[in-house]
């Protein structure tokens, strides 16, 4: 039997009845994930394994580096079939890592490669792969019929003129593609240099100039506005913790014309114009009936020296701890008491806030929507069978987990569209082990749909995204 | 077989042993609960299920908003069985939420009703359950004989004149009640006019004009003697988190001056004057050997406009994430420095604080009475099979399970007594599955008595209520 | 069966075979531990179970004086054979405490008993652990040779002369016996007698006078030299929490020169110094490519009149809750900045920091050294089947678990050294479990050497220590 088989991680009969009956077959809502626009409007091919699974995998490279691999073969210059090996050569020791998984889920859905990935079978694999590859079944439009991907949402920059997301309305593919508005940068008044170099590019992209804060405003709605009308339906925010720090108008414009005129913000600063631009976002996804999420904790770019020789988002980010309740509270209190709070998916690095976000979305449910606010799948680390456990347990003892929008991948690679599968196996098996002990009721009628609607109908009706 | 069976969360032989021999037939102490003593004292009959069930009942509500209903059917002005046939409609959309299982734990315990609530079987619950409710079996009293409950304890503030526990102490029922002390409005000089109608009431209560700090402790201390008086042994405090900002007798006082005349405390004098009372009260607690709780930890009132329609405890509270281990070991070693640090029970409501508040019980364990100091059964969020599960193994892991006092519903509901049927099914299924996989001992005479006295015996010894 | 089978902990065959195939055989390396260098130079003989296990175990006067035993017959003046009764009388009480475990497994492992320990079998046990007590077979040299102790690492101050590590060289013990660096008091600024005093006998060893700064980190150097020349190739730190408090070296000299002035530092001044010399370690393990270990996060010392009475480490710890992430990771980018960062072990004493740690040490490997920063065993309450597992499980999830070096003690007796084999069983099982499952894969020519090397080979490999 081989280690991926049809019943991998479904370890009772009613689990595996269930994943088979009611969840193998949804189609896929991937509405959050950083999948290159550009690679989905040309249908990119991809030369190589190498370059469709390691070339941007921070978490390949995180454990190539604590199996003691040098840089040359993570980021570095070597070629890719040696870059690959050395990947090959770190898989046996990625066991219990959700790397040991997801590597062969993957070889065997892409590629039918149902082996283990080791130095030995590592130039089998290599040629085998790439032939399949150079086929348009494995160019992105065939790897997206191939997983049923309903639609997804990439992740933009308000700057963004989404010229690819445009080029995709016009093709034809089957796939829906959205954008979603991600205005991070926008907050970054403590880095005075980059974030006027943003201020101009946003303001060329609304074709305005942005002398003031409400000129900033404007353009930022202006954005929005043209986000919508592309599609968009949702916003993303990557924050260390929600901001706080209510300030008024005129504070808010001081601050602002201190930073257009090059003066960087102070830490108090920062965050008083982060909280007063992350109302106004949050007022203009109200407005359009968006969903805002809210990616918190993440400690990065802990390394220096690495993130000066090799940038961001390559592998040195971890947990933080940073305190999240009180400020998170009043930023969505704040909202709510003006009317004006978004459906919102908040999503915590750190399992240590699993139960206080599970509980806090709690105080916001109005009634309006079932799930109105929603605490989001297990994010990054969290991402593996352990972290999804934790999260679905969190959330159904302090909330409704029937009523949970489920997976997405997050990802920046076209093979990860198993972690679907992954989550699925995983909510099954849950489910199934609860009847067979009789912890939850055998009442299929109740929990074959619940499956489905966590697999997808539940994001489909909550996100409001065209899928027609 | 009925969900609810005679082995529900029972999952071994031994367990099912354990729970039927020792567990299932021990008498009921519920030594913290929000039973109002009026209904106790007249022994209240409830109109329908309605009141019985929802009129108070905010983690209900709580799922029902989730659950896309609207604050008409929860606590707004829809009529009873609307309200009720709601609920009923949510029932499925609670499938991993306690709220699933005591549904129908307390409708077959009650009511002798072990079909599913939901849409279709609603207006059938509601008929038996109210021909039931309108018998003497299901007023307060015959359901305080049904499951055998000893004793209770009310929770009541200092300025109550406690005349329905004395009305009680009269009636002749053979479930003892008590009052508990609960002083949380001393502390509030930072909301000076509701702190001052307070102590008003609190002069009018101790028959004395509280025109100084001196005068303030001693008319609590006379409250104090009043309730022990009337048969109370425990205080109560809820907290964000402990106070440990030390001041001097004249901070104290001159901070009082400020507040009774009108002057609101700012943070840090809040903290010190709070402070300041809570050691008065644990010398209190101390000086009559009673059991002081700290209920620590609860992001209350999250939703100001929420707050403003519906009042406090109406949902929409959560954990928070407050530091919590250096003003709470300050607190306690400054009464132990002084000798006069009383019983004392610590609750967390975030389970991040599990551990930490399982370790700090044995800083202060001093050998005169076993399991002086205890770590407090999983409360409110808590309070469901994984995290009862969380507290025994984290009081287990670092102290000792076996001196635990274990149980209490901490509830305004007379439909929650099943609660402790619930506690002692997880409490004999984790000792039975250690048992039959060999990590217990085989060695019944230890293991039954430990299971009996954590249902109630070490409550009955340790808490020193009058139980004759 | 007896309680302490073959096959105890090991639930599934695989865990079985696991265990008995590659793991229980392998020799130990205690890579830190408390043991008195006197004892193990002088090959001690202990006169009764009470000093070989009840002396110094703070672990087990907790448990006593949770179940209600009177500080006499803990640290106090009772004979010994009464306080190995109050022992005795307490066992039963410890269920589920790993102090259940640990009693039984050390009563069969040194003395063949395998009778549970309790009032009525107490004067048996004690009559017959006696008696073996006084062969050589139970001296610390028997001990060593017994549980194949292949090396040892202590903790000793850098004041420490080593004598008796010298003596252990000239002595034939095949076991290893290596000094490890513990510099905690050079760092307490803000305890000017206790620090100028410890300066003095820093000088004193050093042989130089400890008049400015620059001769405190030389003195330091020279002692740290000498630890190396004694074959220590580890240091350690035991810290509330890291220092981030970069200064310069002016701002570090003048602290140094007011303390030395007799001046106490203040809580910033202190953070600096502090910080200043743990760069200074930090350069110094890295330049003799020495491990580093962190132990962060205990809360000591909570009890001041118990700490008066009966001084530190007796049994008034608890888990601290500090926010850890920003200041670990400011320290260690710090040195990672200058290239001097050295292979470093992170242990953690609350487990709400393990997913935070455990992702903490991805940030800093460097591909130089397979699992160059490591995260550390359970520790102190962590130190139990459960800690041990979710240790195990973080690490796995965020990192590479085949990269692990490891058990060790942490102890400050001689018949914890099954606490190796109860790692083992708990590593085994929780391996054996997932190749059950299906969740790790049926390779045992990857399993097998991953647990071999996870018991021994790694540690063996990392830490340099000379084996030979």
């Amino acid at each position: 039997m081989p280690f991926i088989h049809d019943d991998f991680l479904l370890s009772t009969g009613t689990a595996r009845r269930l994943y088979h009956t009611y969840a193998a077959d949804q189609p896929i809502l991937d509405y959050h994930n950083h999948l290159p626009p550009k690679d989905l409007a040309e249908n990119r091919q991809f030369a190589n394994l190498f370059e469709i699974w390691l070339e941007g995998d921070h978490y390949k490279w995180r454990a190539m580096r604590a199996n003691g691999v040098a840089e040359q073969f993570c980021t570095g210059g070597a070629p890719p079939f040696e870059k690959f090996l050395a990947w090959a050569k770190t898989v046996p020791y990625t066991l219990r890592n959700p790397l040991f998984h997801w590597t062969h889920l993957e070889l065997v859905r892409y590629f039918g490669i149902d082996e283990y990935l080791e130095e030995s079978s590592a130039q089998s694999v290599w040629d085998r792969a790439n032939a399949l590859l150079a086929t348009d079944a494995l160019r992105v439009w065939g790897i997206l019929e191939k997983f049923k991907v309903r639609a997804l949402c990439t992740t933009d920059d308000p700057t963004d003129d989404l010229a690819y997301h445009a080029q995709l309305r016009k093709a034809g593919l089957k796939t829906k593609v959205f954008p979603a508005f991600r205005p991070d940068k926008a907050l970054r008044v403590d880095d005075a240099p980059m974030w006027n170099a943003w201020v101009d590019q946003l303001g060329a992209a609304a074709n305005m100039d942005i002398s003031s804060l409400a000129r900033l405003m404007e353009a930022l709605k202006l954005r929005h506005d043209f986000f919508h009308a592309m599609g968009g339906r949702l916003s993303d925010h990557g924050l260390n913790h929600c901001y706080a720090s209510f300030c008024s108008d005129a504070d808010a414009a001081a601050i602002f014309d201190r930073a257009r005129a090059g003066q960087a913000a102070g830490a108090d600063d920062h965050a008083r114009f982060a909280t007063y631009l992350m109302l106004h976002f949050g007022r203009l996804d109200a407005e359009k009936g968006w969903t805002k999420q809210l990616h918190l904790g993440a400690y990065r770019s802990a390394n220096t020296r690495k993130l000066r020789e090799l940038g961001p988002d390559t592998g040195f980010d971890s947990m933080g701890d940073w305190n999240q309740v009180a400020e998170l509270g009043a930023y969505l209190n704040a909202l709510e008491s003006e009317g004006m709070l978004p459906k919102t998916i908040l999503y915590n690095v750190n399992p240590v806030q699993n139960m206080a976000f599970a509980t806090m979305i709690g105080n916001f449910q109005d009634g309006s929507v079932a799930g109105k606010i929603q605490y989001g799948s297990g994010w990054w680390f969290l991402d593996q069978k352990e972290g999804m456990e934790w999260q679905m347990n969190a959330l159904s003892n302090v909330g409704l987990l029937s009523r949970f929008v489920g997976m997405l991948t997050d990802s920046r690679s076209f093979l990860s569209f198993p972690r679907h599968e992954y989550f699925r196996r995983t909510l099954c098996n849950l489910i199934g082990k609860e009847v067979e002990s009789g912890e939850l009721p055998d009442r299929e009628d109740w929990i074959g749909p619940m499956i489905r609607n966590i697999c997808y109908g539940n994001a489909a009706g909550y996100l409001g995204l065209d899928l027609s």
